[in-house]
């Protein structure tokens, strides 16, 4: 049955398809392992506008990382996940080292499941200054990359649509590619703070928290934008429907019922709230480390002698 | 039905019992209205054990600000619900001026719904230190009361219970009153942010966010425990139980079929996940204020020539 | 004797001259009381060229309000500045009711005496994208100003200079007048945290705690820019140099001595120390609460039936 | 001549002395290196009371460990550091794996150079209410300590003194060793954020930031008290007394002289200001991190099979 479900995974769009394992047409699905069998990377290829539709996602490439133990103190494990984030970042972008790059962190810093974007500013290493300083001698030398960033804030906070903030940064600071990072939603609470996904389509409306519209993407800021995306939370009225959904499915119900008590649950006060697991400021520490030391690792090189 | 709902609000238990206008044995009900009828204030009184029972509450007086602007951005709404609650503040805990007063702000600071109470210990204006640094004329002359006051965070943060930090600063500091602030769940959304409720029964155990088991009050800690609380969240579980339950009644299922369902859901990994508002880090920031300034209109009063 | 003494207050450089009652060429000072003369405000015009290279500042007008009090913890001292603001801020800003205005909070939040402006745009009631929203009729009903806001971080956070970003922001959102908040440095630890500087001249370059060095002003941005300034710090070489120059002028060096000694102080590691107060974190919330009142009560109105 | 000067620092007390390679009754000093040289660690052992006197400290062992680049940004540089303060550590406490351990992260966390210790203990991995649920097969099972921790605030907070805070937990949990961080107070700029002190005395009133006036120590707590501190300002007072003093020496002026312009210092409103550098939330962020993973390294162990 078709109800509008909300999620920013595309590898969720996808498993809501009865027809699992057979091949949507224009959807390429490719599956990966990582850390013995512990870690898998999901690949899904929008190619055309037929499976853009389909997926209500743009063409492009979707890459999930879906690590079961991300969210558990276990400091083991941030570094192959920070490994995997680069390795497929860069299969996305191609090699950073000499890149001039603009790292978005997106989302509210006082919520703390948005906060995720902003984290990731805060543990950036920024050089843009410094080669503007120094200059290319001092560059080449130390082999760095031009990496600037900013946290924009919320339309709540600023009054203005992050794209016309981000696009008017861009304007004046030329980067040639623009990495947001930013809390999203998903469907399902298992992928609650345990998937990273990394697409190169930019970000699409309606992510994580926030209610800001226009998305960020080429088309709307003229440069390349990779997007890096963590679900931190779910949105109430998808866990209400879904639950109950499966429930009515199961009870023989049919398709006319259930739409309509779906539509009643999003008619309610539900639309503004949002579901998060209540160890939501370790998972959100934990996650904007792994992701900072990943980018981290990409843009700088250690000097050579 | 019996399910087992989840609210620490005393009015919602008292509302989940079916014949909502007749008299339940060892429970009184008041209602009172100020702003023009916009403000509803109830005070449920569980007269005995056999109301405790029944209400599954101690024994005490529950007092409920239902202020449904309390949320919104509106200066003007501060001030009169800062006034009430000082108002039935005194009234549970009597006159504050001349107290030794310890006030206890629980809660994770960094988890915004659960911040409540470490905002409002950041707006209040302690003096026990004063007063013991200026002796006992300077507190006549400024008619101040002896105010101080921790936030010790919760037992992920502390590995303590927080009734053994408090038990601890009470035989250091003697105080003859404590005032804990605290973040609640609810049952009903609509009274996330919108509600205060004041009890002179100390902290029930499980409230908010937090996971620490053991209750605050006179019994643990040997000293009157009064708590104000304003639910942020809602039990993940709840919501989604109250939304089908009310379907399943609607369209004649029995009650074990539904019983069985509800089991289900909380058996699931929707335990240990909260719902809230998007606008959370307002409302909170809102909110807090509002009571840090009854709190200091109670305590301290202004020099006088 | 002339060396190079560091303060961000025309007020201060204006008091460094000798001939403290005679008319400096190109530069009128006039002095108005306010409070029963608790509070002394200052208006310091520079009129011409002569007077800016001898004030080393833009031609302009400087309005320093000294509240010796406001760095103390007396909430009755908060309304009766943040009116003072208002005021002397329309006196070189003219009505802001309906202007459409960028406020920008400069400085680092993670730097405490530096957080000043980040603080002011947390309680700022930003309007900009709610009359996009729901159009012109809604601003004329509730007769708002279009108020967006934005705290871009320091340099060392985002790799930019400050004016690099705001420039971008203004092209993209065509604001038309920008109010920048930023901490200043004085000269003497008297000033810090119990005056406000409102000048017509925009933010001169090297201000407060940061090292971004291009100026925020008309010239720079297209858009006049009010600037309101708080001095949180004072240089460490400008304290030991003050001091040292009194303690050697009052026993008879020359200036030559005391020029080559004062070059030795500036000369070491003091250059990137900053001098606080211990209560910098209660000054500083105190403060950017005051001045964003008076923001709030400049912009916005409220409703009428 | 004789001034009082403001350190925390034992090593820079022992420095002040004249004779500064000849050996002090009742104090030894010895020095090591790591590193190649680059980090230098000095023992200084008060011995007994004439030592005391001498030094203005405690009787007791100080160890100091010099990292010139532990202020600037560069990760390798942790890993060497926080292994030498597990290693000193471990010589002045023994052995930590089994022990009950109480962490208290000493300052204010609203003012940057105080938040030093409340964010190690951010950083913490608290063990105690795990091993009290899971029971002590569990903790043999893991080799776990118990571990537990607490930033208790400043008295301008609290209207407590912190020891008596920590004296009640400790009443109620019973820890048999603390652990106190804090920021400290040095004499000279360039120990600022580059130097750990680790002493088994305790904390000694007046350090960093705040005003508490009492020590936590074995006396005042009961239980053995490892300090570790880390300078992270110098007093404003003590900074302008340095400099004019060495240069009055250097012209020839009397002690007599410089006592009394000393004093006149020391009497102005310098009295409430510190000195700190620009980049200090870095710094705090960074050495922070270094300390609470020597901790975590002491406390906890890998899993075995």
């Amino acid at each position: 049955m078709e109800h509008k479900i909300r999620t920013d995974l595309a590898l969720e769009v996808r498993e809501s398809f009865p027809e699992d394992d057979v091949e949507i047409k224009g959807v390429v699905l490719t599956e990966e392992f990582a850390q013995e069998k512990k870690i898998r990377i999901t690949t899904v290829a929008i190619k055309d506008e037929h499976g853009a539709k389909l997926m209500q996602k743009p063409v492009g490439t979707y890459i999930t990382i879906e690590a079961p133990d991300l969210d558990k103190d276990s400091e083991d494990y941030c570094k192959p996940v920070s490994d995997l984030i680069a390795k497929y970042l860069k299969k996305l972008a191609g090699d950073l080292k000499n890149e001039e790059i603009l790292v978005v962190g997106l989302g509210n810093r006082e919520v703390t499941p948005d906060a995720l974007g902003p984290q990731v500013i805060d543990n950036l290493f920024v050089t843009r200054h410094l080669i503007r300083e120094y200059g290319e001698e001092f560059k080449k030398k130390n082999r760095l990359g031009s990496v600037s960033a900013i946290s924009p804030g919320v339309m709540a906070q600023t009054g203005m649509e992050t794209v016309e903030i981000i696009k008017g940064v861009i304007k004046e600071t030329n980067p040639k590619l623009i990495i947001a990072i930013d809390a999203l939603a998903a469907r399902s609470i298992s992928r609650l703070n345990t998937t990273v996904q990394i697409a190169d389509t930019g970000i699409c409306p309606g992510s994580g928290v926030g209610n800001d519209r226009k998305a960020l993407n080429e088309e709307s800021l003229g440069v390349k934008v990779i997007a890096i995306g963590v679900p931190t939370v779910v949105d109430a009225s998808t866990i209400v429907a879904d639950t109950l959904t499966k429930y009515m499915e199961s009870t023989g119900f049919g398709e006319e019922d259930i739409f309509k008590f779906i539509s009643e649950v999003n008619g309610t006060q539900m639309y503004n709230m949002f579901v998060t697991p209540k160890n939501i400021d370790e998972a959100v520490k934990r996650i904007s480390y792994t992701i900072s030391e990943a980018l981290n690792s990409c843009f700088s090189q250690p000097a050579v002698s």
